[in-house]
């Protein structure tokens, strides 16, 4: 199997982001190798031995996708026997042209902290403590509110949407409890308009939910099959913008929260 | 000010990494707007408006970052006032001939469901069920417990790691009770390959905690400088690598993290 190697004097995050979404275009399978923080000479030649070792041991030349700051750092590596490709080589030149100034490359610029960075904390923080609907007196302050059954993915989401954008995500779980005369609760209604909900097929909650708690009357088809109706019903009734998770991952449905939401991302 | 624009007909996520990448390098300030899920040739022109609209306000042609599957929404786009800049352009042919393989685009595989799907998610939910502590019957099947201080970012960097990479990642708080005589206690003397500590500086720590609990003993500096001089006494007599979160964005601290640590990636 082939090697690639994602490498940056940085996390490795934007090679990898940009490796990953080449590779994905082909149907073969390689060996991921992920080298972050090669930021002096001597990491660069030991990333060089470990690329020509790969190389040696495969006989296929690994691919390479790199992003460095340093051009004296980034010509180590294109010594090596692997394909360099290096994203930034063929888009900083006509930027720099079309913008008319010019580049001042600085290591972490793109993952280090910055001044969006403690949107993301505090969002961060603000997620976890307005969890599962553990405490309702927070909703004042939140960007958007999930809500839906349980294991619809609301909390993934909320995270994801708090880390990847900055956004303070609260979700609330409409339970077993409330079914057969489901409203919204008084501290919902109030914050209507941040209201937003996650709804999946039955046969796929039916499912999470047999792997959790198995012959329970909560993964029983019935069950499930009656929460969703009343539920999405609700949903309808009250005009509450909402989306099936079943065949999303959790970076789907929060770009697509954000965008019907039109929620304002505080990081880029 | 100039626009930038990321658009995708998939959750954009990839435009996003690339045209920050760039752009980071530039001592200039933009605009940013993401459009995805930009998949039929209705939306395209809806975009190009948008981008048509954002130049005519400024004048100046906004950059656009895209990726595409579909050519035909692509060749929409780039009729656009906007300066276009596709990053696939430079590489898929180069990364083709190498691997003597033809590329077969589908959308949405950068960022949708696949096989590594639910190893990230079934790590959120571990790590979301061992944080700060509560529990230690579940730490077998961690592949990483971080310990620390209160708020040195165990939370966000565990949260991070389970998100990102798909590692299960608990985390357990040494806190003021422990000190004056701390050990490790007996459930993570029995995990001691896993352990991984964070230390913070102690003015830096200080404010933090002011900001959560002003003028408490928790947030003084004495009690601040006893737990960090305690908890790195305790890593270095017990050989526990450890890292440093002052300076460190989540991203930086999870990826020097899975190094240090020799962590594997579930997921790219």
């Amino acid at each position: 199997m082939r090697t690639a190697f994602y490498i940056s004097d940085g996390t490795a995050l934007t090679s990898e982001t940009f490796g990953h979404a080449i590779l994905s275009l082909f149907p073969v399978e390689f060996q991921h190798k992920t080298l972050p923080f090669i930021d002096d000479a001597e990491k660069a030649l030991r990333a060089v031995d470990e690329i020509n070792s790969a190389f040696a041991e495969t006989g296929e030349r690994p691919l390479i996708f790199h992003t460095f700051v340093d051009p004296a750092i980034k010509r180590v590596i294109t010594t090596s026997d692997g394909v360099c490709y290096d994203f930034l080589d063929h888009y900083v030149a006509p930027v720099q042209a079309e913008l008319g100034v010019a580049a001042q490359p600085k290591t972490n610029r793109t993952h280090g902290l910055n001044h969006e960075y403690n949107f993301r904390i505090d969002a961060i923080n603000y997620t976890l403590e307005n969890d599962d609907g553990v405490t309702t007196r927070n909703y004042p302050e939140a960007d958007i509110i999930l809500i839906g059954a349980s294991r619809t993915g609301k909390t993934p989401t909320c995270i994801y949407l708090a880390l990847q954008y900055g956004i303070k995500a609260a979700n609330y779980p409409l339970t077993e409890e409330d079914m057969g005369h489901l409203e919204l609760p008084y501290e919902l209604k109030m914050q209507r308009h941040k209201l937003f909900g996650l709804t999946i097929d039955v046969d796929r909650l039916q499912s999470i939910r047999e792997a959790r708690r198995a012959n329970s009357r909560y993964a029983s088809l019935e069950q499930c099959q009656l929460e969703i109706d009343e539920i999405e019903g609700l949903y309808r009734r009250e005009a509450i913008p909402y989306l099936n998770s079943t065949h999303a991952s959790v970076e789907e449905i929060a770009a697509k929260i954000m965008t019907i939401a039109k929620l304002k991302r505080h990081r880029y």
